[in-house]
């Protein structure tokens, strides 16, 4: 190897005019070349590439190019663009997400369908065994079903699917800040996400189907922005629109949208959860796009419910909508509610961090614990979880002492009791006639109807002090187990139950004081959701927005508000929100949106690390071929080293990406010598459409390629796929602001240039890996004290002033 | 002055070791300094500062800080910076937005009580003396009340505040894309905003108070975000956080979602139009407060408007607020809807980028003809308008047919016919009992009473074709002709009159083809007046949330993101939206979110024409001063030209800011010798808050400085308020890079790197003007041609994708 590359060096090396200055690259890429896996993105950890767990598979990641690579062809191929191209182009991103929007639709109400009929079936085969008192096949029935069904999700999970495991939201919002992994939004994880979600929800577990239908919507969007698929031949011409990572970012927050959408029927809240938790990048004309998506899912949803509503849907009742519509509630709520809320925002933040801290220890110390046990330990676990949540759900109820049915109900003709059909609040169990189970109406149910029956109106007193306590303890406990096993899980759902249980009692609590205020027990369970899920996931005005959308009453906003913004600052004070913590444990390269503190005493110089590895404007093929063999980055810089011997300092031209170096090697267009000028009647033969970057996983692999000995000895000219306005900072440049530039200009690569006019040409590239606070503690452990002092004092919701 | 320089720089030159390297920089040194207004912002349109429209004033304007300025100072302070400090900026932040929600909501409810007992009480005279049959003398009366109000906002707007003229969202557009310019948001501005937007509305005109709110909402931001006041003695130590940019921008953002939540009672829609229309950076812990700001302005107008049900507010019945209440309508809207709301799109679209277009050249050309009339034109041409606008309501109605009175209504206790009160759908006016006239119900009546009326629902057939006809025709007109006037007049109004016309005339003949369907006319209206202001105003996801939370009804959802898509596309399709259309006409330097695409064919370098001015790191006290007073830059390059000898090239530091310059001679603190070293200790009596930013037009200028000769000859080390981190750009760097990377990281100066490594260390300073459209034209007029072709092919909507 060094043999071959030593032609070409030492020839550049002989007429390089200013030597001193130019032998530390020559070394450096020497230094490369000889040991492989030693450039300058591998020494950060000393790996060969950065693994990440997606679902709870540990896969390899790359960043996603959303930078516009302007090199020749590019500018060709802007010129030549035509309007009706343009049209096209217009006509394809309205339709996709139209169609991303329709298809999560009919998915979510698929899934919902399917739920609400297998879970609907076991119930009615259990009662009606418990019925005839045989209750120990009854439980038998009730824990074998519901294991049988995790048993299914976590198999597809582990062996077809593995990135479809967990809520996906972290996945998601990794995606969308430009970590890129193959598979992540691959048809089998689709396929996997749907199913498993069914039996997981369906088998009891405490989970939801909210978090996994993001996921959904967003493997939709991307699938919809592969740009057809040349395997299956689905390659229409306009597809070729949405083959670059900025559409299909695009694309995928508006899926995102659309699951949240079809998740709640909040279309507002489903934008704004993707502008406000999931997206790192926003721009104006995506909000329309956006909105539309979730439009598409609001119509078809209400459409959905409106055919079910005609029977078509089995056992589906409500349609497994959380819905809980209180418009026609008075609304001068008074001062004496002020303090419940306050505490209960409080409680929201404590419980809600608590959770986040326990969550992440038991998945830390699961993922280390499976990691040595395999994938059945993994199936196995998920199974163990499912008899537990079993074993509570059939066994609690039995701790209730029956209740008589209220004489007076307040809608008496919907609301019966004992209620004996599917859904209701009224669960007989095992109680006498006209007597109630107040448990069994938590447990034995799917969590929907379980928050349906918890925010229920005008049903004061209908639960127990003791039953609520009891159904919040095990529902915590067995959340915190259940997120983070091999199933598709949502949280949404859980922190709603858990909320909404503690909600109630503080309204049973506030009722005892004051008799029967105008707060309703069923507002104060909204509430106590709503504090939850601020004090866990610390989202605020999508939250707002989502819970007004499922009350349907403006008048509760400063309530909800409040309470958020309470539950938000106390969890704020103990740790992170859960979707960043978990983003954290699956080791993601994020990019915060501000720079942490310490980087402030940092130069852009000081985080590169790796030698650099370049190429010459003309290089030789073989030496090519021999560096993206032995390293695995993504774009070298170009060097006009001034091989034909003009006496002048080397010049940095630009960035060329690997996977534009693959296609050139592909096609094999070579020129026998190594001269100027060739450039780019060279390529003449290449449209622009071929340097398209496919979906993830997809593209062109240096192990495709294969060059006989005399075409490795020809030359390729990388002045067309040289892209020549590559961002650059100086290496003095503080490395907090370039942080901010390489951050928010999306950049996978950025060059750092040198100070002094005199030493070479660039210093180095920084990638996301550089900007990783462990990474660059690492280096300068001195810091630790001071990023450790420092980012305590900055809470998450603000970014520090200019001074 | 040559003298003086003299010997600084011959002792430079003498000692410089590449003097053919250096020399260029010393001749536009002298270059710039021998001809004032020679500097490199000057020579961008030959005058010596820019200028555009503001209110109905020309006035100068400058550029925001909004980047880190990375000094030693600022380095000192941020290590010195307590944990306590950061709690209080955080108290000072929410405690900011929350007083900026409160006046705000205070205002708003104010100016809604101003206006409708001031119209009150003119519409009740009126009407009695039309009783007596004294209709002359009630003509006189209203015309002259009318002329009367208008003339006092006029004068207002002309002799106090002239910025207060107009709407204020395209100021405040402007100011959030970094423009700065004194006095937009100072409390005289404040002050006429208020009681002029009163007395256009009250007077009749047809404009709304709603775009004036959005100002006056900016206003009290700014004035809080101001600081404090060293003039009135309120300087509280707590407030220094707020001096500067960055908080003040984000100030402002939230004061203008709580003017459109005020407007329309629309939190949520608040948020959004902040969002999408006026700013043009969004970080995400400002969704937050901004959400929190709207949230307290509507509990403020809730409170407010319970406080008049109890008949603490006089003649204002419904609170002067647009409200219509559907939220119990049915929703089974069928296919037969669709194409009347095609329609209706379709006419919004049209008919709204007509207004845009007639009210651009009315304006264009007004504006010419009064430049030359003065201060009396503009008030007689605001009290003319009046006139008119009093003609045509008093006079038109004559023309209507009286109307026998319904037998049966709607809502029998709450609707009388004719009323006689001063709201209500049915005016007697010269008809004769138990008959209406429907023209004076739209004529004769507030704008807002008037849109509710035009909405009001179960009101098919009360409103005849031509009288809806004749009113369409006269509020389109009367708006063209009074969007412009030296008052201050919201757009929003005019817009959903001139739409709920159409609407309801659209509404009434698919009732005649279909009979009653199950669209009431009202809704209809509602529909007219969403495609009125989509084709005006091209907002999409505000003006729908706003149009929802308006209705409280979720099942229109469908129907108006389908009217706004389709008028927002034609409308697009002819020009663009009005507040853009007047940011252009006002001449403001605005940075488009994209750059266009002709600048994909110039580089950095091409961007760059004045001479370039710069400073050594330790320069001449005099120096400084006579740089400062021959030029208007903001910010000076630093060079370490090695003044002490050493024999190595120039090398560039960084930036310094005029501003930290002025307070530096301010102080006087200078060193007799020139040499390195005294630093830091120099300043040491400085506190980093003596740099901070005063509100506009508020900070020392350079006539404040006053130094004798001895101190002239002094020197002053520049590196400790030396930016050494400033954003920079290689001067290869295409134009089209170089915008997004100055528009993305909103930055006020960017430097251009030399490409090589011999010749001047900097190449020049890019600003928000060297990136005008215009400008860059006029350099390379040959790119007119490929620019006119291309940014037509981009609707404004989406943006080009990578190929």
């Amino acid at each position: 190897m060094d043999k071959k590359l030593g032609d070409v060096e030492a020839a550049a090396v002989e007429r390089a005019p200013a030597l001193d200055l130019y032998e530390p690259l020559l070394i450096d890429k020497e230094k490369a070349l000889g040991a492989i896996g030693n450039g300058h993105i591998e020494t950060n950890n000393g790996t060969s590439n950065h693994l990440a767990i997606f679902g709870t598979k540990v896969s390899p990641i790359e960043s996603l190019d959303y930078e516009l690579i302007e090199n020749d062809l590019f500018r060709q191929d802007w010129r030549s663009r035509k309007r009706i191209e343009i049209l096209q182009y217009i006509v394809v991103k309205w339709t996709s997400v139209f169609l991303v929007g329709l298809l999560t639709g009919l998915v979510a109400f698929g899934i919902n369908l399917a739920v609400e009929n297998v879970a609907g079936l076991k119930f009615v085969y259990t009662v009606n065994l418990m019925n005839t008192n045989r209750f120990v096949l009854a439980f038998v029935l009730y824990s074998g079903v519901n294991m049988i069904l995790v048993m299914l999700a976590a198999m597809l999970c582990v062996y077809v699917g593995p990135l479809a495991a967990g809520s996906g939201i972290p996945e998601v919002k990794a995606y969308l800040n430009g970590v890129d992994t193959a598979n992540v939004f691959s048809l089998n994880t689709l396929i996997v996400k749907i199913v498993g979600s069914v039996g997981s929800v369906a088998g009891g577990l405490i989970v939801g189907k909210e978090g996994p239908l993001v996921h959904v919507g967003a493997c939709i969007a991307s699938l919809i922005g592969q740009g057809g698929s040349v395997r299956y031949g689905m390659t229409w011409k306009w597809l070729r629109y949405l083959k670059n990572d900025r559409d299909r970012r695009d694309l995928v927050t508006c899926g995102a949208a659309a699951g949240v959408a079809a998740a709640f029927r909040a279309p507002v809240g489903g934008v704004l959860f993707a502008l406000e938790e999931v997206t790192s990048w926003w721009r104006g004309p995506l909000l329309w796009r956006a909105f539309f998506t979730t439009a598409v899912v609001a119509v078809i949803i209400r459409t959905g419910i409106v055919w079910c509503k005609h029977g078509h849907c089995g056992l589906s009742g409500e349609g497994g909508l959380i819905i809980f519509d209180i418009s026609g509630n008075p609304d001068n709520y008074g001062l004496q509610e002020l303090l419940p809320v306050v505490i209960l925002g409080i409680m929201g933040g404590v419980l809600g961090s608590l959770f986040n801290q326990i969550n992440s220890k038991i998945i830390i110390w699961s993922n280390g614990w499976l990691k040595k046990k395999g994938k059945c330990a993994k199936i196995a676990q998920a199974v163990i979880v499912a008899f537990i949540t079993s074993v509570c759900s059939f066994g609690l109820p039995w701790l209730a002492t029956c209740q008589p049915c209220p004489t007076t109900l307040e809608i008496p003709g919907e609301t019966k009791c004992p209620t004996y059909g599917r859904t209701g609040n009224f669960k007989s169990f095992h109680c006498p006639a006209n007597m109630y189970n107040d448990l069994a109406g938590l447990f034995f149910n799917t969590n929907e109807d379980t928050v349906r029956n918890l925010f229920s109106k005008g049903t004061n007193g209908e639960f127990q002090f003791s039953s609520l306590l009891i159904y919040l303890v095990t529902a915590y406990s067995l959340a915190l187990l259940t997120y983070g096993i091999a199933v598709p899980s949502g949280l949404f759902v859980p922190a709603i139950l858990c909320g909404a249980a503690y909600g109630r009692i503080m309204g049973m609590v506030m009722a005892s004081i004051y008799g029967t205020g105008p707060m309703d027990e069923g507002i104060y369970a909204l509430l106590g959701a709503a504090s939850f899920l601020g004090g866990s996931m610390r989202m605020t005005v999508s939250l707002c927005i989502i819970l007004l959308e499922l009350t349907n009453n403006l008048s509760l906003l400063p309530f909800i508000m409040l309470v958020l913004l309470i539950s938000k600052t106390v969890g704020d004070g103990f740790n992170d929100g859960l979707y960043h913590l978990h983003v954290r444990i699956k080791d993601i390269p994020f990019l915060e949106a501000h720079p942490l503190p310490f980087m402030r005493h940092l130069t852009a110089h000081d985080a590169i690390t790796g030698p650099l590895v370049w190429f010459s404007v003309i290089e030789r093929v073989g030496t090519i071929l021999e560096v993206l063999h032995s390293t695995k980055h993504n774009a070298f810089p170009v060097i006009d080293d001034n091989f034909d011997g003009q006496d002048e300092h080397p010049v940095f031209c630009g960035l060329v990406l690997r996977s534009h170096l693959l296609v050139l090697l592909k096609k094999k267009q070579f020129a026998e010598r190594r001269k100027r000028g060739g450039g780019f009647q060279q390529y003449g033969s290449f449209s622009s459409a071929e340097f398209a970057k496919p979906g993830s996983g997809k593209g062109l692999k240096i192990t495709d390629i294969e060059l006989d000995i005399a075409e490795e000895e020809m030359f390729l000219d990388l002045h067309p796929v040289t892209n020549t306005s590559p961002y650059t900072v100086v290496e003095t440049m503080s490395l907090a602001k370039t942080y901010t530039l390489f951050r928010q200009l999306g950049l996978r690569h950025l060059c750092v240039m040198p100070k002094s006019s005199e030493g070479q040409p660039i210093v180095g590239i920084l990638t996301r890996h550089d900007f990783m606070p462990n990474y660059l503690l690492n280096l300068y452990p001195s810091l630790r004290e001071s990023n450790h002092r420092k980012a305590h004092a900055f809470p998450s919701f603000s970014s520090p002033s200019q001074p």
